[in-house]
């Protein structure tokens, strides 16, 4: 059996995301990495080991990148702890395409570091939970990024790595709506940049998980409504 | 004043580019990175540690990434406690593209961190000492990968990063020439993969240092003499 590696953050993405690479192909085992990095909260990482279990991951390896919060530091707001992550409402129009949420080359690193994961074990496939930002973006959860990460690792000699980001051009409402018909247990997934006892509701990330649950018309388990 | 950005591991290669850059272009301040990650030994890291003051390096920073070298283990010889280092008479010939030295994406990860650490100060100039190997090669060490992982970065919508391996197309000979008309000390570098108390002398990087300073017909002052 082909064995897959999946980065697991434990958000509602990649927690969605290991549950259908789960049910739709044949891998055999799951590997997930969940690497913290030094941002300012890690509930996320319990949530992922919560899923890991759900879904019966043989292997889970936590990967603590402490440092990297501390080198980053000011340069994002999920880093820098003398600087609040701000309401969506409030990012400044002009850095929408790249907004103080953006953690520099973060992805390129974790990537990284899953392609080495995945080619010391002769694994060929590294799942990652990229999707389709509808009021903002990163260039790195781009097609283009993704291309062209996989022309680089292409030129690997024996085992070339090939990532994979099937929710890249979806809406986190059709992520959901996936996750919802496989069962996903979205009360054990973490969303909020801020990490306080509850989400916040208005950091990017709680308005667009907001979003998606009132899409669909469903209650977000983590808050019981399906708006503030 | 422009800053950079270099990975400095200690060896012949990344010492004489440290220098090199110090003394062909205007950067300033100039800062280092050293990453451990594992390897069975960091003899090395000393060295970059004497480099980055004889150059007057301002930011000179170690990384740990002991947990890399346990997560390869086996995948390479370099971090494997239980297979030994070979000789370069002894790699298999159908591995000399790829050989049991070779540490699974390292360098996308060095350099993925290395862009990190430029990008969240500001910096957009990143130089690695990747070299013309004569008898074996890594994909991670050629033209076209740097290319393409410039590719990756010329995405970033702020703040791309530039890699530089201006000693890419060189051998290791023309390469301590640059060094030695520049001074550099290389009796503070250490190239040998086994790192005992003396260079093996018969490991891939020890024959390639031999064969580079007994091109120049010069001393190497790790071992005495030009040839062992």
């Amino acid at each position: 059996m082909k064995s897959a590696v999946i980065l697991l953050s434990g958000g509602l993405d990649s927690s969605t995301l290991l549950h259908y690479v789960k049910s739709k192909f044949a891998f055999q085992p799951l590997h997930a990495l969940t690497i913290r990095y030094g941002q300012k909260h890690a509930r996320e990482t319990t949530c992922a080991a919560a899923q890991a279990r759900a879904a019966g991951v043989e292997a889970h390896q936590q990967i603590d990148l402490a440092f990297f919060g501390k080198m980053m530091a000011a340069a994002s707001t999920l880093t820098d702890p003398d600087r609040p992550v701000p309401a969506l409402a409030e990012l400044p129009p002009g850095q929408l395409d790249q907004p103080p949420t953006y953690v520099p080359n973060r992805n390129m690193l974790f990537l990284a570091l899953a392609a080495a994961y995945a080619e010391a074990r002769g694994i060929a496939d590294v799942f990652y939970g990229a999707q389709l930002q509808d009021r903002y973006g990163y260039w790195d959860c781009t097609v283009e990024f993704l291309d062209r990460m996989n022309a680089v690792l292409g030129l690997n000699r024996r085992q070339p790595i090939v990532l994979h980001a099937p929710f890249m051009t979806m809406h986190k409402s059709e992520i959901l709506k996936i996750g919802m018909d496989l069962g996903v247990d979205y009360a054990a997934t973490w969303s909020c940049y801020r990490g306080q006892d509850k989400p916040c509701g208005v950091c990017p990330s709680c308005v667009e998980r907001r979003t998606a649950f009132e899409a669909l018309q469903v209650a977000d388990p983590l808050t019981g409504g399906i708006s503030r």
